[in-house]
C-alpha cells in the first residue's frame, strides 16, 4: 500500500469519470446482481477484511485513539455480516434510474419527458467507520453513480481490502471495477484536491465533523451536499398531553443520543412547565439537564444553561430545557439556535400544530412524534447516505432518488423557434 | 447615494433574512397584488427611473464603454413597460407554495406529507441589464422569497431607483419592504461579502461570466445554482432529414445567436456529409464556418478549427463543425465538449434518437427539434432566472418551483422508536 503521487486525485477522478457511462448505462439486473456479489465476496474474504482492519485498529491504539473512537473503526464478523446485508436491502429497493417524473406535450406539438438519470460520480469523504465504504458504494451503484470514495487515514487498510473486494465482484459481473474508486492517498492534501475535482464529480457528500464542512465550505470547487448537524428540540405545548410529551423526550434524547436525530433541547409552554418538568426529569433517567432562570425555578437542582448550550449538539446524555411565553417565542428559540433537522411539537391543539409545522423552517417538523423517525429506513425509502440540512437539492433523509438528477428529454417533428 | 460602510452587507443579510417568515407566510392573494402594484409603481415612477438610468448610461459612455454594452444598460418606455409586464405574467403564474408533493403513511401510523415551501432568501449576483432587478424581484416574491440583490456598478443608479419603486409598492401592499434588499456597495470586497452570508442565504444564484462563477467557486460559502454556459451541438445522423436539418440548424445558429441555447456546433454523420454540408453552408447565411480536415474535404474555403473551438461557446454568428464516423463518436464528442446545457439530434431513426438521449448528459437533450425550445416560457413554466447546467437541485430552466424547497410534515399520536 504504497502513497500515491502527486496528481494522483485527478489520476483517480479521471477513472472514475471514464467508469460513469457504463455504471449508468448498467441495467437493474446487473447493477442488483453486482450488488449481491458483492455482499458474497465481502464474506469470502472476511479474513483478509479483518486482518487489514487489525492493522487499523492496532495503529490507532499504538497512538493513544480512545477506546470509544476505536470501536467505531473495529470491524467484526457481526459488522461485516451487517455490511453485506446492507449491500442486499440496496439490491431489494426500487431502482429510480429511467423513472419518467412528468410527461407533457406543448401546443407547437413538443414531447416533453423529465427523466431520473444517475448523478454520474459522486463523491464521498468520510471519517472512519469502514461500513461507509460498502454502504456508499451500494447506493451509489443502485442509482447508476460511480462511488468516488475518501476515507480517513484511519481506516486506510480496512477501505483498500473492502474495495478490492467488491471491486473483484464488480469486475466478476461485467461491470468496471471503477464502479467504486477510493482515494489510497490520505494527506490533507489529498482531501483539498478530492473536493476541487470540477467537471469529474457531478456531487460531493461529506459524512463528518464541523472541521471537514468548513474545509469543504472553504476549498470545494465541485457541487456539493452537506450531512448537516442536527441540533433538534422537542416543544411541548399548552394544550399537550403530557403523558405523551414525557415518552417522546425520553425517546427523542435517550433512545440513541449520538445520532443526529436525537433531541437536544426541550422547549415548554409556560403553562405547563410546573406540571411537565417535574415528570420529565423524573424519567429521564441519568441525563444531566440544564435550564434557562424559568426551567429552574420548577427544577431548582439543575445547572444553569449558558448561551453555547443552545445552540449546541451534545451527542450524549444531556438536555437543555427552556420556558416560553407562548407558541410564537417556542418558534422564534427554534428557528433562531436549530439546525434546520428535525423539530417536534406535542400537542393537542390542531391550530399550534399547524402553526409549528408551517413556520418552523427545518427539513422535517414533526407533530406528537418522536424526532427519532426522522431517517431513511423509517420514511420508507431503505437506505440513507446521510440527512441534509441544506435546501438545496436534498433536505432531509438523502436515499437512492437524492442520488439521482432530471433530464428533459424533447421529441419534435422539425420544430424551429420564430 | 453613499457608499454603504464596511460589513455593510451582513447588516442588508440581516434584514433580509428578518423579512424572510412573512414573505414565507404571504398568501398568493397578497403577492400578486403586490406584483401588479409594483409593476404599475415602475410605470408611474418611470421618470425617476429614467433619470437614474441616465446616470449610468452617462457614466458608461464617460469611461468609454463599447455601445453594445451601453445597450445592455439601456433602459427605455418599451423596456421599462417589458419589466412590468413581466411583473404581471409573474403575478398569473400558479403559485409553487404548499403544494403537497407526496403523502403516505407508514406501518406504525405515522402520516407522512412533503410540502413545497419557499427556500427563504434567494441571493442573486448580475451584470448589467437593470431589468434582472425587477425580473429576479418578481420570481423570488411570487415564489414566497426574499430577493437579496447585488447588481454591477454600472447599473447602481437605476437599480436603486428601480428597488425604490418596488419597495414602496410592497410597503403600500402590506408586504415588508425588505422583501427586496439590494446591496448599493459594488465594490469587489462587498461581492465576496455577499457570497459569505451563510446562515442567512439559502440560495445564490449568479448571472454572469467565467470571472464571476470562478470567484464563487473560490469564495461562495452559501449554497448557489450555477447558471452556466451553453456549448450546445446539433448533430446530424446518417438517418436525418436533411431539409429539416438544415431548417433546425439555421434556426440553432441564427435565430438569436448571443444566448446560451444556440448552437455553436455542427455535427455531421460522415454518411450525410457531402449532400449535408454544402445544403447547411448554403443557407447559414453571413455565418463564420471552422472545420475539421473532413468538413473541410466537403467545403474546403472555410477556416480550420482549432481543439478550442470545439469548446468554445461563440455567442455570435459562427459555427463549427465536425464530421463523425457514427452515433458512438457523436456522443463522445458532445459528452467530451459539451457544457450540458442542450443538445440536439435530427435523425428518423427511432434506436439512434434513443441511444442518443440516453446517453448524451446534458440538460436537456432533443430529437428533430432546435435547441433554441430550452427556455422556461417553451418549456410551459412562464419566466425562468436562469437554465442550471449543474446536476444539483435544478437542471435546465429555473422558473418558481426551483426557487422552492420541500420540507417533510410528519403527524403521529405519540409513536416512539423501538
Amino acid at each position: 500500500m504504497k502513497a500515491t503521487a502527486p496528481g494522483a486525485v485527478r489520476g483517480l477522478a479521471l477513472r472514475a469519470r471514464a467508469a460513469a457511462p457504463a455504471v449508468a448505462a448498467a441495467s437493474t439486473g446487473a447493477k442488483d446482481a453486482a450488488l449481491l456479489a458483492s455482499a458474497d465476496q465481502l464474506l469470502r474474504d472476511a479474513a483478509e477484511i479483518m486482518a487489514a482492519n487489525q492493522v487499523d485498529v492496532d495503529r490507532a491504539r499504538t497512538v493513544g485513539t480512545p477506546e470509544q473512537m476505536v470501536d467505531r473503526l473495529l470491524l467484526d464478523n457481526d459488522r461485516l455480516v451487517a455490511m453485506a446485508d446492507g449491500l442486499r436491502q440496496v439490491a431489494d429497493l426500487p431502482d429510480p434510474v429511467g423513472t419518467v417524473t412528468a410527461e407533457w406535450s406543448r401546443p407547437n406539438g413538443l414531447m416533453m419527458r423529465k427523466v431520473r438519470v444517475p448523478l454520474g460520480v459522486v463523491a464521498i469523504i468520510y471519517e472512519n467507520r469502514p461500513n461507509v465504504t460498502s454502504d456508499a458504494f451500494g447506493l451509489c451503484l443502485k442509482s447508476g453513480n460511480v462511488a468516488f470514495l475518501r476515507g480517513s487515514s484511519g481506516g486506510l487498510s480496512s477501505n483498500l481490502a473492502i474495495t478490492r473486494s467488491i471491486r473483484r465482484a464488480l469486475f466478476e459481473n461485467g461491470l468496471p471495477e471503477d464502479a467504486v474508486v477510493l482515494v489510497d492517498d490520505v494527506s490533507r492534501e489529498a482531501a483539498v484536491d478530492f473536493m476541487r475535482q470540477r467537471g469529474l464529480v457531478d456531487c460531493l457528500i461529506p459524512r463528518g465533523g464541523p472541521a471537514l464542512i468548513s474545509s469543504i465550505l472553504e476549498n470545494a470547487t465541485v457541487p456539493y451536499v452537506i450531512d448537516g448537524d442536527g441540533n433538534c428540540h422537542v416543544y411541548v405545548d399548552a394544550a399537550a398531553d403530557l403523558e405523551m410529551a414525557a415518552d417522546i423526550i425520553v425517546n427523542a434524547k435517550m433512545q440513541r443520543p449520538s445520532v443526529c436525530n436525537a433531541a437536544e433541547s426541550l422547549v415548554v409552554h409556560q403553562a405547563v412547565a410546573g406540571d411537565f418538568l417535574p415528570l420529565a426529569a423524573s424519567v429521564l433517567t441519568g441525563v444531566e439537564l440544564v435550564g434557562d432562570e424559568r426551567a429552574r425555578q420548577v427544577l431548582p437542582y439543575i445547572a444553569a444553561a449558558t448561551d453555547e448550550d443552545w445552540s449546541t449538539e451534545y451527542l450524549d446524555l444531556k438536555l437543555s430545557i427552556r420556558v416560553v411565553n407562548d407558541l410564537d417565542e417556542a418558534i422564534a428559540h427554534i428557528n433562531g439556535t436549530g439546525s434546520g433537522h428535525s423539530e417536534a411539537i406535542v400537542t393537542e391543539d390542531a391550530l399550534a400544530a399547524d402553526r409549528f409545522t408551517n413556520e418552523v423552517d427545518a427539513a422535517a417538523v414533526l407533530v406528537n412524534v418522536s424526532t427519532r423517525f426522522v431517517d431513511g429506513d423509517e420514511f420508507g425509502f431503505g437506505a440513507e447516505i446521510g440527512i441534509s440540512t441544506q435546501k438545496l437539492h436534498a433536505r432531509g433523509p438523502m436515499g437512492l432518488e437524492q442520488l439521482t438528477t432530471e433530464k428533459y428529454v424533447i421529441h419534435g417533428t422539425g420544430q424551429v423557434r420564430a
